[in-house]
């Protein structure tokens, strides 16, 4: 069920491993009908997502469609910038657009003789998740399937979740941020190229709410503004052109200069919503969940994407260590998986405050570039949580309690005396032994 | 929606404000079918329940129902017996049976005018919550409803909340504890006196898990076990006749012998689940949620149906105070109540550990009697956090605060040199000193 991003990269895995795999999608096919506009903050692919394409050989054809991007570059109020590499040299994140990869995923699934069904939605199973009634929402007919596996890859507002609801002893929350999200864009120059930095992810942090810019292909950038959904200072404050000028020209002087299709583009946009989703379990029967469905996450780690194709790497190792047997590969996937879907939830969270409020703090810069630089001088020893999580394939769990014992440990290290004149000296070495975890 | 405890009395408070009100049911009438067997807590009336009734005049017809419970009656394993009191002399909590009580105000609801339809059940709303779409589950013919108000008064697993979540930004979850619940029965003596002492709440506290006795009218008690669903020691591991009678005779061989249904009871009812539910807004468009379906806990407060005679009470001022202008009666009942209702929630499960591990700890024991004594001699002044909640109309969120400020300061005095020998002593106004809330 689903035909985005996980659910079709899942399908060519469970193609090669032998399966007959058809997959149903409650929407129209994006490649007939078009990219949904204005809802589609453009993706991050670091290593777990590049593992997930490697794993079916899809990687150097995706490579083609991303634009690396190797730091943050911070837009401070004054139009000053600061940039803030992600990792070591050569480590980067890559923008590409969720429409792009998706249809890109489509055609290869099809050309591995995988039929998707347009226009199709689940609307129950039995108690035992062994059938699905589906409906055609072409001719609104009804018709049952009995497939050996239902897999819910259809995200987070999973119809297969819902019929598990329905059943005893499913552990659920859905919370919602109270920021919400509208996309803009900044075209290119008349000549095709990029009006700010290309390789960066651009952030004008402004504490409560904040702008971002991704880089595409065709020297644009797809911009987003988180803020508040409503009260004084929100998107639903925002009420005209005007309201909308003097909130850009206040906040955003020199961004709003390179957007000049501001207006249009925030009212004609829809407002997204911000929603964690957790569950348990993500088996019931001969179904389960996997992606969005079963751990939806904000989007502000950049690990959706990442995080699902990672379930999809793992669920095929489990195939292979388990000699195709389900009764042991689900559990197993999903006691595994869970724990790390949840971290990475909560790191999300984390990033969020660290993309919009600290990322222009004085002692939060430090506290990165004490962490670069031991990561630099020790690479064996220390890794940066961020590392961790973009360019390694640590469980997420590990990261984020690594992300808390660093964190401790930096704030102990920042009160030390002089240490923003000293920290990058030969005391270095002594923050670095501090720093490094003990076994 | 719901002719449950809350919908019933909600029903006649309506009514009584000058209201045309329906009530739709998704059962049968319990009148006719008889009550459902085997899931059916005892309840315990306390203050906020009989307020409750108090607005509609119905106090004293259902004290008629009702068996006072003057304190908890500890079963040591041993078989020697611990009691402690639930507040000071007169005051008690009342076992009545769910489904007499709903019974009679069903009848007291259709004395008023009210009409009752039962089979009948909620379908779905549009997003604005302005209509509803009903089944008949005698002919599964569906209709629509137009009211001014649909209100949700359908239980834990409400089906107007569940048109609710399809809306945006609407925050909920649902948790299982690891615990579930059999229904069992001691029977009166032959010439239908009590077994047990009648004026008390029974319990068997096993650490992981408990068998609670509450007395009925007839001179039975209606007894639950609560024990873990699945595992090594669980209700999922007595398997047998052999299994549950070892279990019995292990953990509550004085019970036992008293229980002669008990292989019966135990293999005929269901095993009951034990769900807490928190969501918001519970308001959306000209459809609410109250009661369980807005915040639906676990039973060991004896608060759940306390709590939405509380909701009933302080809907019912609201409409006074707002001089019938639901859009402002509304929001003022949601923000209102929506702490409230999440403070019992927790107080709920603190409760669990406490019945079921801590009331059979000599620690915990002098920390009650301290608390007793306390309030014994500065009944002004200072007030046990569960008669704040049983014997008080004060909000459920400040005897949580008071909860917690309550055991630091009795943890504290705990440690006192040689405190178990000089609590009951000239001592005891020191302590009070401690104790007693600083303004």
């Amino acid at each position: 069920m689903g035909a985005g991003l996980v659910g079709s990269l899942l399908s060519i895995y469970l193609k090669k491993k032998g399966y007959d795999v058809a997959v149903y999608e409650r929407r129209d096919d994006m490649r007939k009908s078009g990219v949904i506009a204005g809802r589609s903050i453009n993706l991050a692919i670091s290593d777990r997502g590049w593992k997930g394409l490697a794993g079916v050989g899809l990687e150097a054809a995706i490579r083609k469609l991303a634009i690396p991007m190797h730091g943050r570059m911070i837009h401070v109020l004054d139009g000053k910038l600061n940039y803030q590499p992600y990792g070591k040299e050569g480590q980067f994140i890559n923008s590409v657009s969720r429409g792009q990869l998706n249809i890109e995923l489509m055609n290869a699934a099809e050309k591995e003789g995988i039929q998707f069904h347009f226009n199709q939605r689940i609307v129950e199973t039995d108690l035992n998740g062994t059938y699905a009634l589906m409906e055609n929402a072409i001719d609104n007919t009804t018709y049952k399937l009995q497939p050996d596996l239902i897999i819910g890859a259809d995200g987070s507002f999973s119809l297969l979740r819902y019929t598990m609801m329905k059943t005893d002893k499913f552990n659920y929350s859905q919370q919602y941020e109270e920021h919400s999200y509208k996309e803009l864009s900044m075209p290119a120059t008349n000549n095709n190229s990029f009006q700010l930095e290309k390789n960066a992810l651009h952030i004008w942090p402004r504490k409560s709410f904040m702008l971002i810019a991704l880089p595409n292909l065709d020297g644009s950038f797809t911009c987003t503004l988180f803020h508040y959904t409503k009260g004084e200072n929100s998107i639903d404050a925002i009420k005209n052109e005007n309201d909308l000028n003097n909130f850009f020209k206040t906040y955003f002087p020199d961004a709003k200069k390179l957007m000049p299709t501001l207006e249009h583009d925030f009212f004609s946009n829809p407002t997204g919503s911000l929603v964690t989703v957790k569950c348990f379990p993500w088996v019931n029967g001969n179904s389960f969940l996997i992606g969005d469905a079963a751990h939806a996450i904000i989007p502000f780690y950049g690990q959706g994407m990442n995080c699902g194709f990672e379930d999809c790497s793992i669920l095929n190792n489990l195939i292979d260590e388990h000699n195709h047997d389900w009764n042991k590969i689900l559990p197993a996937y999903q006691t595994s998986r869970k724990i790390n879907t949840d971290a990475i939830a909560d790191l999300a969270k984390l990033n969020f405050i660290e993309m919009r409020d600290l990322v222009a703090d004085a002692d939060f810069q430090i506290k990165k570039k004490i962490a670069a630089k031991v990561a630099e001088i020790y690479p064996d020893k220390f890794i940066p949580v961020y590392s961790m999580v973009s360019f390694s394939q640590l469980p997420y769990r590990e990261a984020l309690e690594e992300y808390k014992r660093q964190d401790d440990v930096l704030n102990e290290i920042l009160l030390l005396k002089d240490i923003s004149a000293k920290w990058d000296t030969e005391y270095i070495h002594t923050i670095a032994e501090k720093l490094i975890k003990k076994n």
